[in-house]
């Protein structure tokens, strides 16, 4: 069931190791069909070399497996912003290097050029530490609700990621592909401003003139930037 | 028309990814036909792995589309360049990673050895800021306006580009394989500038000696470097 | 003779520049027979580029040669540690990177992050420097010893490799793929920590609940990480 | 002539690219025939991607052509190297990227760890700056001469290479391709010596005893690595 889906996540969970975004085994990304309710998702600890469209488990929102073997870990992390944000149609995890460094060090990514602006007119938030309370419950979907948390007032389309501290980014869109797409975007902001910050500690962010003006060009209502559809 | 203008920018924009200054779709490079007056761009958001020569815009000076779809987002800011310096054959514009640094560090980037005094005898310049009505108003031609700003005195021969703060190189040259020749100088220079900056912050700038005597053999009247035509 | 353990002893030893763990020839990968306590290891200075299963030496736990030409330099380091670690089924010996700079740097690898704790609970140790005498003296077998030494009350389970002050790291597994996939990821745990240095010198480690949830989620006997067997 | 020669000159220089250590055309070798008292070396300023054997030159130790087009602008350096060290039978010289960063730097390469003692047993020595007149005069011929004098009273077996200030290093070896080898591992040693001091800036240098041990079990007369002639 759901082949088209299923194949849309699998070259989406290829697309990670090909933009070397993963190391082993260590990020999946999944997709959903909104009407009906389920999600399609990498099973756990599968080498990215020999995966096939066999390898990708169907879920429902509660996580109970509709087809398929044992999921992704990360499974319930995955449902749970689903739930929160029902306008996604993808999600990503990773343990990207340069995202998982601001991650480590617990520090948001600043906005420092053009390049983020692009993306996001803000810095990438860092969620809240759990608490060990949360770490020892429900500690996949306990992640879930802090990257929630972690988004206040700011709409997904604003906000395409959060670094989750001492772990490392979670990142979405309205498909697999654009997820991925946004995940190699945050890869190399995160490259960027730990460069620019052994350059200059600690600098100003970018103007509020330029970020808005790179946001909008790209995703607000007179967006120029892209070919017409 | 502009058949084989048309290929050269192909090849030149194929480079980009080939060279890795460009991550997903974020460069472009034009080259221009100085009789006709005639500038050929890569089309906006066109991705680098489907290209053809059909995805190349042909523009005139005034940025009016004579044959293709949308162009690059950053058009103005060529045609800026080819008005200013009627002297060039072709532009890049990249957000190549640590020349970006550099530029979102808003630091010139000093010159520190041989490497760069081969490509130019002074600092990579850093343009000024623009201020918030130019990133309201014209925005991408007043971007080119203060790149031209930033060369001074200078000539487009000792100066090959120019980084924007904030947001990146733009680059030139005599056609446009050139131009991204010097995009590719420009980006090896900026990262060893860094790492040499960690290992000795704000150290001395090389030797005026050292960098008439390399720029000039390879660049001078007296030039030994290279083959003779 | 033990045609199957050389195959993979082999197959190993070419996953380490596969995985750009090794320059040159600078690594080496070893496997047990433990029933005949027979090592295969790496023949001494041999190309990856031109390597064959009959340039992989088998040795007996002595470090007499049963079959094949000079094994690797590193092996009675490698028997050290079969002999003091009965339980190993293979050993990898690099000059990776990362790991190395920690090495030379003389710090063990602070767990920052749930990668780090995927692997292991614990900083990555810190073998102790060798004394001149034992340096003079069986070099390379002290190094296996020294290296015993730093794991302490830790076990092989826990603690997958060790780094050799100013050298770089020991690595280990139930098989020689398993010891080289250790191998990879503590590379990538010495970039993320040198990169989270660089954001934040010093910070804290990782909580110990999110290092018990992680450890025992993919080692532990409840493990729910990868495919049931 | 010296056909066998120009085509280990040939390949030594194409495994500059596949060895990422140049970057466009920055880097050349040269190989003698000692007998003859003829080089061979790379022309000036060739793509490295359409390079062949016709595109060595020959030249004899005072720099005159022999055969072929104009030879590479750091040819001078090379013959000075030459008439410095008859024992020398390849030369190299590139701006790989980590070790011209400590050149830029003005500061030799401290011996910090096992991979550096394998190759040499002191720090990579750094060369004086070149006077002005120097620079203005024969500036290839007196880079040379200033290499040959930072050796000091070490030999070429121990010493396989020198940084030039502001500029980047020349090495050597007994053939081209030992020449090149040891260019790859310099690149190396100098990552991971910049890597070690991010996490621990100006420490201590490798003991002695370690130093002498490594050298010397690769290079003395009782060596033990590598197979046996």
């Amino acid at each position: 069931m759901l082949e088209e889906l299923r194949h849309e996540v699998l070259d989406a969970n290829l697309a990670l190791p090909a933009r070397r975004l993963v190391t082993l085994t260590w990020g999946n990304v999944s997709g959903i069909d909104p009407e009906r309710g389920l999600v399609v998702i990498k099973a756990s600890g599968v080498a990215y070399s020999s995966m096939t469209a066999a390898d990708m488990v169907v879920v429902d929102l509660d996580g109970k497996v509709v087809e398929g073997s044992r999921p992704s870990t990360d499974t319930p992390t995955h449902l749970a912003l689903y739930r929160g944000f029902p306008e996604l149609g993808g999600v990503v995890h990773t343990h990207s290097t340069w995202a998982t460094a601001w991650a480590q060090a617990e520090r948001p990514i600043p906005i420092l050029g053009t390049t983020h602006a692009d993306l996001s007119p803000i810095a990438v938030p860092l969620a809240r530490a759990l608490t060990d309370e949360e770490v020892e419950g429900e500690y996949e979907a306990n992640t879930g609700a802090v990257v929630i948390e972690a988004l206040g007032t700011h709409s997904t389309d604003e906000v395409p990621g959060v670094l989750v501290p001492s772990h490392g980014p979670f990142v979405w869109g309205p498909s697999p592909a654009a997820a991925v797409e946004n995940a190699v975007t945050l890869e190399e902001i995160a490259r960027m401003a730990l460069l620019t910050e052994l350059l200059r500690p600690n600098g100003p962010p970018l103007s509020k003139a330029v970020r808005r003006r790179h946001f909008e060009r790209k995703h607000g209502p007179g967006a120029y930037y892209g070919q017409l559809p």
